[in-house]
Parts: structure tokens; sequence; C-alpha cells
């Protein structure tokens, strides 16, 4: 698990360097956790920079969020990431990233719609682009346990979801491995800089 | 051409790092290709991140794209590349990337015209930004050989033509050499954004 | 002090290095400073760009702005650093910066208000979205005593103030640390970028 | 006159690649040059790309835009630069780019004004925000004698010009040394940026 745990953390390390070029974790928003095993995963501890993470900016946790590592705090934001730990075994890695579209369409749109764009197909299951995404969109709140709950709701109706944002609050995604998940976000933030302009365009 | 094939590979590699720091091949889009003899071309390997390709990242393929390489998948949008060294043998690489302003402009007009920008004179055979420049937009497609067969039709009427869009599908430029088709790729996106900026004004 | 005094400058030099990455110090504009001591600061010269500083683009002053550096002439903005050093021992840090959006917003607006973002939590004191920050814009002023007066009274009024604009002429934040000023910064920009995008939208 | 040529070499290809870090040299767009003595200038050879330029991309030319070195062709646009350099023997560098604001400004303006903006200082001779700074728009052409004959003129009615547009064309800058004039770009497209968004809003 040594090796498992090294590895996932340059490859979380490297998605936050990533992700900070486009700024997409600005101050110190935003969160990432990898799965350890069937048990535990690696999460980013509290007030951490996601563009400038090293080796220390991670904790062990179990599936209900609780911290296995003496005197590091986990982030308040714990129980989304582990919620989807629980949910299903084949997840291996949540992100959640915070960028300006995401912010800005999560405060005008009660969910967002991609149809038609061949972007799609990054997502597991699309093959065409003649296929409708629809991306929701929860009200934010500081109770956890209680967004946690909403947003697992959702997904047990709408299981083919790809990912959530929180009003004013950012993105959620998911995907077996860190690169897939990494690549959901980039495909995510295009679709949602093409929605954009679109809109502007639209007015 | 073992040379060859390693400087186009140096080459191709170091298009696509500049592309994704522009953030043009999102995700696992785009697909790049060069001409390694008569008959044969290097092409982008399925499913590969554009902007993080290694020299594993490539198969050889013949020009009906048929790969050269066992085990080794060309992308699916091979008959897009292959259908330009087949008509001439002058074009040296194909190009095609995915950046936002392609994909929104190409859902919004039937083709992107460019009238009095001194960029023009990037491209062959203008010599003056007194010239008009038509990039087509052709519907999008699962179906390859139908939308070559589309392309093809187009571009033997149109001879003149130095790239076209797919709806919702990016940018295809093609060129004598990486770096020509590079320099098209970079004059195109230039382009495509001063018309965006235009359209916002316009409304 | 001579170690306080390096490590200052290297952390005021890489963010320089960083909020020119981003576009937010054009030319010479902006200025940066750190306090050494109780009754020291240090400060960017004059006419540097802000960008790529290294050790000899610094001087030491005093709380009144007085240069402690012989033939070294600190900025005509140092009145409004001191400022906050005089007002408040636990800052350690005052920095100026100078982006396109703090410029035009604080152009068109008398206060920026920010409602509902995530990023608001970013700031010391405020623990949720629903809360509101108010940056208020003053008119820019070549009289920087001046200046700083008008400023010093609005703080007086408004002591939970994270930051200002000035009318053209971009924004000013202060932390306990380089790495708390410049997370401000950060979030700050996030948040204009965001209420530009709104307003494109509303209008 | 060796080292001074090495010097500005070096400059000129560090301007060259931040001005490509920012998209303001797109394809092989733009030309950079620097007075070498008296009667001398150092210019960017055609056809380069300016964010890839080696010691090779440049030639030496007298003011009359004649070259000094055997087959290397100067730019179609020297007499612009030259224009210059023989008007005022203070004049170091002229750096001329191409970026999309800068372009699209001069598609529909006569000219640009700059009201009120705290960067105007970076320009020689302005002490205040509260100044007016007017950028002329001249009519694109590919006679470029005719063309610096135009702009020629204009300079002898208004000395105190800062930098002219080309419509479609992109931007003409100068100053006493690369450094100068590099402050001068990034300002004025500062500027542009601010002027582009305000155009947006106040549509």
């Amino acid at each position: 698990m040594h090796d498992t745990m090294s590895r996932l953390r340059t490859e979380l390390i490297a998605a936050g360097q990533f992700f900070h070029s486009r700024g997409w974790v600005p101050a110190t928003s935003s969160n990432f956790s990898a799965r350890l095993s069937e048990a535990e995963i690696l999460i980013t501890s509290s007030g951490q920079h996601k563009g400038r993470l090293d080796d220390n900016g991670f904790l062990r946790a179990d599936l209900q969020g609780v911290s296995l590592e003496e005197g590091k705090r986990p982030s308040a934001e714990t129980g989304l990431h582990t919620l989807m730990y629980r949910r299903d075994p084949a997840v291996g890695c949540v992100l959640h990233t915070h960028s300006v579209n995401a912010t800005v369409l999560s405060m005008r749109l009660d969910e967002v719609v991609f149809d038609g764009y061949e972007v799609q197909k990054a997502f597991p299951g699309v093959g065409t682009h003649a296929s409708r995404l629809l991306i929701p969109v929860f009200p934010n709140s500081q109770d956890i346990p209680a967004l946690a709950e909403v947003v697992g709701a959702y997904l047990d109706e709408n299981p083919q979801t790809v990912g959530y944002l929180i009003r004013g609050h950012g993105l959620y995604t998911w995907g077996a491995t860190v690169a897939d998940t990494q690549r959901h976000i980039e495909a995510l933030e295009f679709l949602f800089e093409c929605v954009y302009r679109q809109m502007l365009l639209d007015r």
C-alpha cells in the first residue's frame, strides 16, 4: 500500500499543478482524493493550496471520513468524497475543483445541459455527440452531511450522472483513476466555457 | 525512414504540448498525423491525451487508414487524415484540434469568413489582407467514411480551402510540414477568437 | 533580521512571478511590501517590473515611508502601505496589484459586492458563503497622503474590510503573511472575474 | 558592436517568448528591431515565428531598410521600423505585435482613447491618470512606403504619439530600449483589454 499511496500522491499533486495553471483551484478552495483500498482513501487536508501541494498535504481517512492520522484534520467537505467511494467500489478518485465558469453557471442555472458536443464522448458510456449530458446544480450548504444526503438521493435516481455543481461552490466529478477523473474535469471545464460563450451570444 | 519517424514524432509531441498550453486539445480529443513516405503515415493512436504524448502514442498506417502495427488501433477519425494524404502528395501533415472557439463558432455558423485580417497571409497563396478566406462547417457524424466523402466532395469543388470545421467537433487543417500546419492552427485560432469577439460586439 | 529579510524578499519575488503569469502586474504597476519588524518594512522600489524582481528591487523604510537606504527611492504609493502597518501590528504584508478586472470594475462601480460565493471563506472571519463581502472603490488621486486619509477614515468606520480598489488603479489587500495576502489576491481576482462575467450576462 | 548585437538579440528573443506566451505574435506575424548604431539596426528576418526566434532570425539593415547581410531578406514591413529610427535618434527599439484585441479594436474604431487609467503613466511624459492618451488607427496597406508616409505625416502633427494601430494588422510602438518598448506593449495590451471589456459592458 505504501507504493500505491506514493503514486497517488504524485498523481494528485500533478493534477493540482495543472488545475492551478488554468485557474481552477483559487486560494485554498477545492479538494482531491483517491482510493487506497476497499476501506481507505487519501485526501487533501484542510487549508492547503491545491496548486502547491506536497507529500504533507494529504491524510488517510476511512470511508466515513474519519482521519486515520493523528493531528491531521480532513477537509470539511470530506463527506462528499466518501459518499462516492461508499456508493461504488469502482470509484478510485474524486476531484472537486472551483473554476470561474463552474461558479458563474451554477449561480444562474438549475442544471447545465450539454447537447451535440463531440467532447461528451470523454465520459464513460457516451459513444456519440448526439446525446444529452446533464450536470445538476445543488444549493450550497455549510451542512455537509445534509448536502451529501441530497446528492446521494439524486444519484440514486440518476445513476448515469458524471458530475455535479454546488451553487457558487464549484464542481465534483469522479472516475476509476486519477487520470480518468482529471480527463472528466478537463472535458467539463471545456464544455462549461462553451456554454458560457454561447450564453453570451444568446442574450 | 527511422530518422524521419523519430523527427516527426518529436515535432508532433511538441505541437501537442503547445496546443495543450492554449487549451486546444481538451481531454482525449484531437488527432495528429504526418507523412512518412508516399504510402505511409504516422498518426496518434486512440485515447491518448494530445498534450502529454510520448513515443508510444503513435502508430504507422497506410493511406487507407489500416494500422501497420499489430495491437495498435488507429483513431476512429483516421479516415479524415488519410483523405488528405491521398488527395495531395504535397500534404505532409494533418492536424485536428478542438478549441472552445472552433466548437462554439461551428455550432452557430455554416461557414466562418475572414475578411480584412493581415493574418490571412499566413496561408499559402494569400498575399494580401484584402482577400476572403472561408472555413466551411460540416455536420458532425460518427460515420467517418460518410463524413470523409462529404469533405472530399467539398474540396473537389473548393480546392483552395485551407481548413474546415466539423460542427461541435473542432478543426482540421493541413500543410507541407508539421511547422506549416501548426502555423495554420495558430493563425486560424487567432482568427476564430477575433471573430468571436466581433460577434459579441455585434449583438 | 537578515534571515527574515531574505525570506520575505524570496516570497515577494515569487508572488510577483505568479501575479505576472496571470497578467495582474502589467508594465511597472503594482507594489509589494512586508513587515520586517515593529518599525520597519521591506517594499519594492520605484520603477521595477513586479514580475521580474530580484534582490535589488527592494528597500527598507520606516512606518512613515521614509527610506532607510541611501539612494533608493520608495514608490510614490508607499504611504498606502505604511498606513496599514501603522493601523494594525498584526499586518505582515500589503500587496497592491493591477488587473484588468480590478481596473474595469473600479471604473464602473462604487463598490463591488460578493454574495453567495463559497470563496468568500478565504477571508479571515468569514465562515459561510451566506455572507456579504463589500470592496469599496475610492477615486484615484496622485496625492497619496490625501488618498491615505480617505482610506484610513473608511477603515475606521469599516474595520472588517479585506481590501479596496482605487478607480482605474487596481487593488490593495493585506494579511498576516505574504502567503495569506497572496491568497486574498487570488480569491479577490477569482471573484472579480465572476462578477465581470455575471455583469456581461446581466446586460 | 558585437557585444551590443549579441545583447540586443538576446533581449529581442526573450521579448518574443514573452509575447508568444500571451498570444500576441500568432503564426509568423509581428516584427522586432533595435538600434545597433547611428546608421544600423538589427531586425527580425522575414517568415520567422517571433515566439521561437534564435540568433539566426535577425539581420542588420541600414536606416533605409536595405539588408547589410547577403542572402537575408528583411521583412516587408521594415520601412515602418526605419521610419522611427530616422525620425528620432533617441529611438532604440521598435516592436510590432499582433494581438486579438489590437486587431479587433482596430477594425471597429478610428482611434483608441485611454482616459483615467493609472497605467497611462507607463508612457514617457505622462505623470497622471487624469490625461488622455490617443492611439490612432491607420488603414492597412500592402504598400509599405505609402503606409510609412501616412504614419510619418501623422507623427509630424502629433509628436507625442506613443504607438499606433494598423487596421486588422496590429500595433507599433517604440522606446529608448528593448525593456522600455516591451513595457509599452504590456501597458497598451492591458489598456486594449480594458477598453474591449468596457465596450462589451457598454453595448
